[in-house]
C-alpha cells in the first residue's frame, strides 16, 4: 500500500478548506480523523481513549502528530508526517503537551477543533491556556473531506464489504435450525478474520430479539419458522469498515414473511435508484419511507444509511433533515429495518453503493428475498 | 447474572459520594460508566460515538436514562433504571434533550460530570443553556467507584481472563513455525471468540515488530529463533473485559532471551508481591523498575500495569506518581515490557492479580519462561 501520497492528498485539502474559511490551524484527535489524517492506526485510540492523541495541521502545511510515546514507534513506521512528538503518559498532561506544540506554532490566532470528540476537558485547558486563540468547530468540515472516496479506497470499501457478506452467505449454507444462535454468529466471525477482518461487531439473533438495536447472540437453538437477522463489520486495511446486514428465516418463510421482506426490498431499490449526483440525501431517506409506507410496512428509522470509510457512520447521513447532496465518488450504505410489531420481528438489509458519474453502482449484490437456514 | 442488585449498589454509593461533595447530581456519557451504572451493554457507544448516550443521577436517588430511539427496546431489557428517554436521531440534538431532562428536575445547582469523556461540544450547550448550574469534573470519583469489585466481578474477570490466555496457551501447541504470524493470530481469535469473548484487541508479532506498541499480524512465517509476543483481550459477560500478553520465541531460546525473559519475570514478581491493601500503586511500580534495572533491562515504560473492569485501563494506574492506595478486591493487570534494543525484541508479560485482605491472590498464573512455538 502507498499510503504516504494518499494521505498528502488528504492533507492538502483540509489546508486549503482552512484557508478559505480564514483559519489558521486545524487541531484533530478522533481516532478516525487522525487515521485519515495521519494515515496511522492506533488502536488505543479506541481501547484506551485517555491515551490521547492530536494532530495539528497549520499555519499552512505545517503538521505535527503528537501521541503517547508507547505508540511512537508505531507511528513513525506507519504516518508520513516527520514531526512526531511524544508525551510519556502519566508524566505529562497530553493536553497540557499540545500546548506547548501550539505555542511554538508562533501566534495562532484561530484554531479549528472537532466539537463532537475533543473531551470536554480538553477544551477547558485550551481556553485557559490559550485565551488569545479563537477556537471554532470544524466537524462538517472534517466530515465532508472523507466524503469522497478515491478509485482505491472504492475498491477497499467494495472487496471488504463483499468479504464480510461472503463470511454470513457461506456459514449459512453449512449451518442448520441444530445450530445456535452464538453457534452461527462464532462461525461467521471466524470467516470474518480469515478474511482479513479485525471485527468491530456482530449482531446474529432471531424470534423476537431482532427487534432490539444491536442484540448479542444467545446460546438458544434456531426455531424453524423464526426470523433470524444480522448487522455486521469489521475494519480491514487503513482502518476502512465494513458493514453489511441480511435477514433470513429458518425453514420456508410463510408467505407474510417473504412479503414483508419483499416490500423492504423494494424500499431498499427506491433509495439506491436515487445514488446519483446532486441528489439532496434526503431524497434517498423520503423514497425509501414512502415505499415503505405504500407496501404496508411501518417505518420507524430515523436514517436509512450513511457514509462508510473510516467512520462507521461517515455523512452524509441519509436522513430526512439532510440537504446535502450527493458527489460522485461517494460510498453509502443503504440499510432500511423495519419492525413488524404483531409478529415480533425486525427485518434489516444492508448494500453497500458507489455514486456514480451516472447513477448508482452496485458495490454488493442486494438480496432479492429472505436468505434461508435450513430447518432439520 | 443478577445484574439488577449489583447496578444498584453502584448508584447508591455514587449517590453517597454525591452527597458527600455537596453535590446535586451526576451526569455520565462514556461507554463505561453508563454500562456500569445503567447495566447496560450499547456497543454503538463504542461504534457511533455520536450517538450519545447519558445517565443523570440525583437530586437523591432520582435516575434517568436518556439513549437514542434506536437502543431503547434494549437498553430497557438490560436495565434496571425505569426512567428512559429516547432521543430521535438526527430530529433531537442530544444534548439539547439531555437540557430538557435537567431543567426537568427543578433548580439543580451543581452538576458533576465526565470531563475526559464528555464531547466539547456538549460542554458548551450545557454551559450556554444551563448557565445556573455550576458544572464541576468528576473523572477521580467515578474511576475510584469502580476499584474495588464484587465477589461476583472478581469471578467474572478471573474467568474471562484465563479464557483469554487458554486462547493462546492452546493454540500455540498446534502450530509450528510453518505458520504465519496472522495465521497463529487467526488461531488464537477463533478460540477467544468460542469461550464466549467479544475480541476488542489483538497483537501477535514476531521479530523486530514485537518493539511497537500496538502491530498488527503480518503475513510472515515465524522465523526460527524469534521472540514473538502476543497482548490480546475480549468482552465478556456485562462488559468486562479481560487483557493478557505472553511472549515466546520460535524453537529454542538462545541463552541470552531465556536470561531477559528470567528477569522480566523477576520483575514482575516483584510487583505481584506488593499487591496488598494499604500499599501505594507507585510502590508496585517501583519495585518493578529497580528489579528490572537491577537485572540490567532497560526499562522505559511509563506505567507497569492498570486497574481492569468495564475499562481497559482503570485506576489505579501502576505508574510512579499514583499515591493512591490499594484496597482488598481491587483487580489488577500487572504487564511489565522491556525493550531489547540491540537484538531488536520486545518482551512482554501481563497477568490478572487480586489485591487480596492478606495480599496478591494470582487469578492467572505467570509464565516463568518464554513460551514456545516449535521451529519446524
Amino acid at each position: 500500500m502507498n499510503a504516504t501520497a494518499n494521505v498528502d492528498g488528504r492533507r492538502a485539502r483540509l489546508v486549503a478548506q482552512l484557508r478559505k474559511d480564514g483559519l489558521d490551524a486545524a487541531l484533530v484527535c478522533s481516532y478516525e480523523n487522525v487515521s485519515y489524517l495521519a494515515g496511522t492506526h492506533m488502536l488505543t485510540q479506541i481501547m484506551v481513549p485517555d491515551r490521547l492523541a492530536f494532530v495539528v495541521i497549520g499555519p499552512g502545511d505545517e503538521t505535527s502528530l503528537l501521541v503517547c510515546n508507547i505508540e511512537e514507534s508505531q507511528v513513525r513506521a506507519q504516518s508520513d508526517i516527520t514531526d512526531v512528538r511524544a508525551y510519556v503518559e502519566f508524566e505529562d498532561d497530553p493536553t497540557k503537551a499540545l500546548v506547548t506544540l501550539l505555542r511554538e506554532r508562533g501566534r495562532l490566532r484561530s484554531l479549528a477543533y472537532e466539537a463532537r470528540r475533543l473531551p470536554a476537558g480538553a477544551l477547558v485547558t485550551l481556553q485557559r491556556e490559550l485565551p488569545e486563540i479563537e477556537l471554532r468547530p470544524f466537524d462538517p468540515h472534517l466530515d465532508e473531506l472523507q466524503g469522497v472516496k478515491t478509485p482505491a479506497e472504492i475498491e477497499l470499501l467494495r472487496d471488504s464489504a463483499n468479504a464480510t457478506l461472503d463470511a454470513v452467505l457461506k456459514t449459512i449454507v453449512e449451518v442448520d435450525s441444530g445450530q445456535t444462535e452464538r453457534g452461527v454468529s462464532n462461525l461467521i466471525h471466524r470467516r470474518l478474520v480469515e478474511s482479513g477482518g479485525d471485527p468491530t461487531f456482530l449482531v446474529f439473533a432471531a424470534g423476537e430479539r431482532t427487534m432490539h438495536g444491536h442484540p448479542e447472540p444467545r446460546d438458544e437453538l434456531l426455531t424453524p419458522g423464526a426470523i433470524w437477522r444480522t448487522d455486521l463489520g469489521a475494519r480491514y486495511r487503513l482502518g476502512f469498515n465494513s458493514d453489511v446486514a441480511r435477514t433470513g428465516v429458518v425453514g420456508e418463510p410463510a408467505a407474510a414473511q417473504a412479503q414483508t421482506f419483499a416490500a423492504l426490498h423494494a424500499a431498499q431499490g427506491a433509495a439506491i435508484a436515487l445514488a446519483e449526483p446532486g441528489r439532496p440525501a434526503k431524497e434517498l431517506f423520503e423514497a425509501c419511507r414512502a415505499t415503505a409506507v405504500r407496501e404496508g410496512l411501518s417505518f420507524t428509522m430515523p436514517h436509512i444509511g450513511h457514509g462508510l470509510g473510516i467512520g462507521l457512520h461517515e455523512q452524509p447521513m441519509l436522513e430526512p433533515r439532510n440537504d446535502q447532496r450527493l458527489h460522485a465518488g461517494m460510498v453509502l450504505n443503504i440499510e432500511p429495518l423495519v419492525i413488524v410489531a404483531d409478529r415480533h420481528e425486525a427485518y434489516h438489509t444492508e448494500d453497500l453503493i458507489l455514486v456514480g458519474e451516472n447513477g448508482p453502482v452496485l458495490l454488493t449484490q442486494p438480496q432479492a428475498e429472505l436468505l434461508r437456514i435450513p430447518a432439520r
